[in-house]
């Protein structure tokens, strides 16, 4: 079993100018260029970090768990089964997207499998269930965010059914390949088709943002820099000459 | 689009004999037969009929719903859909079985769906969504079971999938080709693997809960007749030769 | 094992008048009077009646659920257990009261156990967690109020733990031998030292509220009558005496 | 107090023709109508009728509620209060809409207070909240929706705030004047000031749907009329005139 | 616009002793001061703070937000909306309150408005949905309580819609002008008219608790001390007295 | 009232090695041993330490409320009630065990009481509510485990009933004596009769793991090492005598 033998599809691959790009703008930023395409739905909900500050960038690689069904175990959840499957056959810049239906109350990736992932170049691990091993998980150096943290191993409620197939992840559907964004706040899935001009119109969008907070924490009001309005525009510009000369 | 473009795997054929095992069984009853076999999910939980008094058997033709994002709508969503693939693809004795994640919040099928579902030979619809059209949908010959009721339509929240793929419904993993039995009390997941033993033990089951019931209505103590003792089985036996003569 | 080996207390014994004025009682006019001498939890929260129409009357006899733990099935769960001491032990006029911690999806209490209860002489069932086989309990001329139907049997998350112990019961604390009034609207527990003067009370309660509903039916103002000021006391007087004279 | 001293804002008036429109149309259609204008949230959710079969239609009469604070209640929750100002206050064809937080263990309305709405003229009754005597309130001749039953009164967890206020009902914003429509699947708010090309969309789109209903009811496939597709379109005019003729 | 335009109501206004006497007491002082009174619903419940460490105290200045509808946009929620009047308008000492119907799934304010509010003078913010942006509010030396995080902008699920009104905020109703004492525990609402007696009775209540928790600390049982018994008066009188000369 | 006249039953009595199996083992590696003898619910679901770093070992010494019931407080709830005889009654190495119901929103324990606990020798404290005086509490050298934080007393939602009786805390049943093992990941219940053989299998899984961790940091697949297969045995054995010898 190897990555080769797994689907890795790229509809878009990162660059060093996208990876800047996005890895300077928060998930909120990241969020509402989303909203602005008409995309409500993706910002992961209810997730935490178990290393705040770090950031996480990287590539979906999805795994899908259903209800444990005690007859079908032998077929799909024993053995070399999905989440096997998984962090032997995850690559490098590929975060691990645990579909586990918002249920808190069984693990569902404990360290070995982390750290497996994380040997194998993983950029990061994302549940919207339980991590096992909590603890541990949080002393690798990888971003992984998760709903809650059980001791109890998948069997209890879980069956790994499947990987590489859309999945539905914190109210939010992930197709492999996307790209996942996230900060402290939590985790932003940009659709691969739209991450060159999201990370683009990100990147100005921060700069236009730290214009703004620089003007209202010097006593202005936030009126006509937030959002920028068109006779303040020539004073930004300004400023961001002067900025991106020095800075 | 036809039915045949679609898979409908059969592990199991319903025969007479079973379908009239399973059409006597209670969902309590193979419910607690499927728990003697060590599978604990298999009640879909939460799940109202449209229909009191009308029972549900069929075998399950899935529907996999995930959270609206537009910019695959036109890919996924739009067009001839999955749902559309579904209502058009579905056959004679098959129960529609919507993955909805559970959501209260907007319509997963409405009336003309449904009907064209029933004028197909479809056994029943299931869905952990809501339905919309309730009031035209319960006007049907047909037993249809939901979590709740919503006037919007399905892109309010979902956006359909896939047909014919594993999909967690109330709680429950159900894959193509399972048989379905609902009553008043909900619907329960037969494996297909399992459908021939556990309905032949539900029809034992059942009686011997009505020899229960009978010798408690008479104001026997529970003790003995349920579960029926060892020394009873006699009078068991011969209660139950004079009822398969007479009853 | 017989009633009479099971503490059956009654700090307040029924009487005709008493059965009279509380049949007579809705459970909203017995809430206000509880909630006038200061006690806030006294109607249970989220059941429904299986058999709408139906009011319910009893002494409260208590079964106590926990958790499922298989290493004390055999101690606690297992042969004549507490489910089986309560269905074995209840007595007359006595409502079956199960805390199930509002857990929806595993039955508490199935068709055969609630027709032993009714056999013995039972005045009602109350659990807080699911009924199974709800079609047969149904049909039993007994009134049940339960929070959702779920085919599996309690073992599925329940272990039977005492009798006659306080309960907590869809949020309101039950002892053993308080007195549970039920109508359409759900039941209220009334304390047994309070018996006595809150029927009194809701009796007298239920005319004032008779005469502010023809008042205001007749297209008066609920001012005045709802609640009754002094200045309408002798108009009500007067309607009660005609009242009582003719009925 | 009278209806005259709170405002009655009535944006737009109901005619004839369009209390037709509205009261052949179910609330899934206007609710499909309003999401095409691009509004999301119009259905209140999770609400259930205690009439079965009745229809509601009115204009939106507000009222809200926040947590008991006792300090306050002399002030706004005592006496004369905004619940009492409501129930007096409102007027013909008016709808009480209630906003309760969706808080469902405590009343927010009684039988006596329905009652008087209901001889004031009012057109019905919406809360997010639990009724208090649901059984009376049942037998009365009004359409009335709501989240729970509760015999307690609502000073247990409400403090009645003020009338004629937007208002948060069931997950959607509804203002004073706005049009509520009622069916067995739930309440849809129409915004007043698009009530007029709703409305009218509406029939068009239930003529539509009968169309399509009668075809997919006679064996056809959904595709072509539903939606109905360009080429389809003759037909269904011709089908349109017979019926307008005949019908 | 400016701060004089909105009202800013002062029932009370903190003086240096009230301000020592609220700043050293804790929350659970304070809750349990006011349900002495008969206030029971005083703490928000389920808020986090960004800053553990920092308290937080100032005057509630209120901003109310009601679920999105799209047509109201345009009057209510867009150009200068609600929020934009809340945080160009909150003066020194006020605490930013937003009821967001503890709606956990968009943010209800980001950085720059935050800082605003903070650059005029505000204490503090606290609301019942999410923060966006909570990386860089949890940078700013400003207490701020929060449900959840979520990189939406406000217009997912929100519409503002007025400042300066009763707000229910996690649980608690709040009005303008009410003191909110914050520290890691949470945030309790003192009502403006109760202000003086309950700083003054919870300094009294921590200085007992400081006795108690020594005597504890020493090995004591915790009765007579907690709560102090009349035999144990003289005891802390001259404890008291200790303390306060020497501190 | 002393420690003496409550029961402290003691199925199984800790010694140095269990003490030291048990403190080197992961709460995950714990379940899954109790897990494998069928054990399923054993990890106290969604609590959270004050003190992360801080393990916890102990015998379980149970608390019980119930929903407050105003008539029954003098009997119960006041004076010396079930709370006090606890926080009194507790010996060396008993954790306070707390059945609050899951409610999140009233204390159920506070400082002072902790401290109690804590001077009377008590390991830990656990509670499925709200934790009162977090910040005090949280400076305390204990480990405790909470629900939530909230600010009222007790006497806002509970009613103290029992101490030593079985009770539900979070999920999980815990009978007096059972010994509570917790790290951050949470708290585990193992049954006092399984005590021994759990920990010493732990132990040595634990080593397993380490092997299987050493592994795959090293860049080997997790599979052979995680389950460790049979061809590896000889292997890890090796490695352990290493690590024993040197370690």
């Amino acid at each position: 079993m190897s990555a080769s033998e797994l689907p890795h599809p790229r509809p878009f691959t990162l660059t060093d100018e996208v990876r800047a790009q996005l890895g300077g703008a928060s998930t909120a930023t990241l969020a509402s260029q989303l909203q602005r395409r008409g995309i409500r739905s993706t910002f992961l909900s209810g997730l935490r970090p178990t290393r705040p500050g770090t950031r996480l960038l990287g590539y979906a690689f999805t795994l899908r768990y259903v209800p444990m069904r005690e007859d079908l175990q032998a077929r799909l959840g024993g053995g070399v089964n999905a989440q096997r499957r998984a962090v032997e056959g995850i690559g490098p810049e590929e975060v691990l997207v645990i579909e586990a239906r918002g249920e808190p109350d069984a693990g569902t990736i404990g360290d070995i499998f982390t750290l497996r992932a994380l040997r194998r170049g993983a950029a990061g691990v994302i549940t919207d269930g339980a991590l096992r091993d909590t603890p541990a998980i949080r002393a690798l150096d990888l971003p992984v965010y998760h709903r809650s943290s059980h001791a109890a191993t998948l069997s209890r409620l879980h069956l790994p059914l499947d990987v590489q197939v859309p999945v539905a992840c914190a109210g939010v559907t992930v197709l492999p390949g996307d790209v996942l964004v996230g900060d402290d706040e939590g985790v932003v899935v940009v659709p691969a088709e739209l991450v060159a001009e999201v990370a683009a119109d990100s990147a100005r969008q921060e700069l236009e943002e730290a214009f703004a907070l620089e003007r209202v924490d010097a006593g202005e009001s936030s009126i006509g820099v937030f959002p920028l309005s068109k006779d303040r525009h020539a004073e930004f510009e300004a400023w961001l000459a002067v900025r991106q000369r020095g800075g």
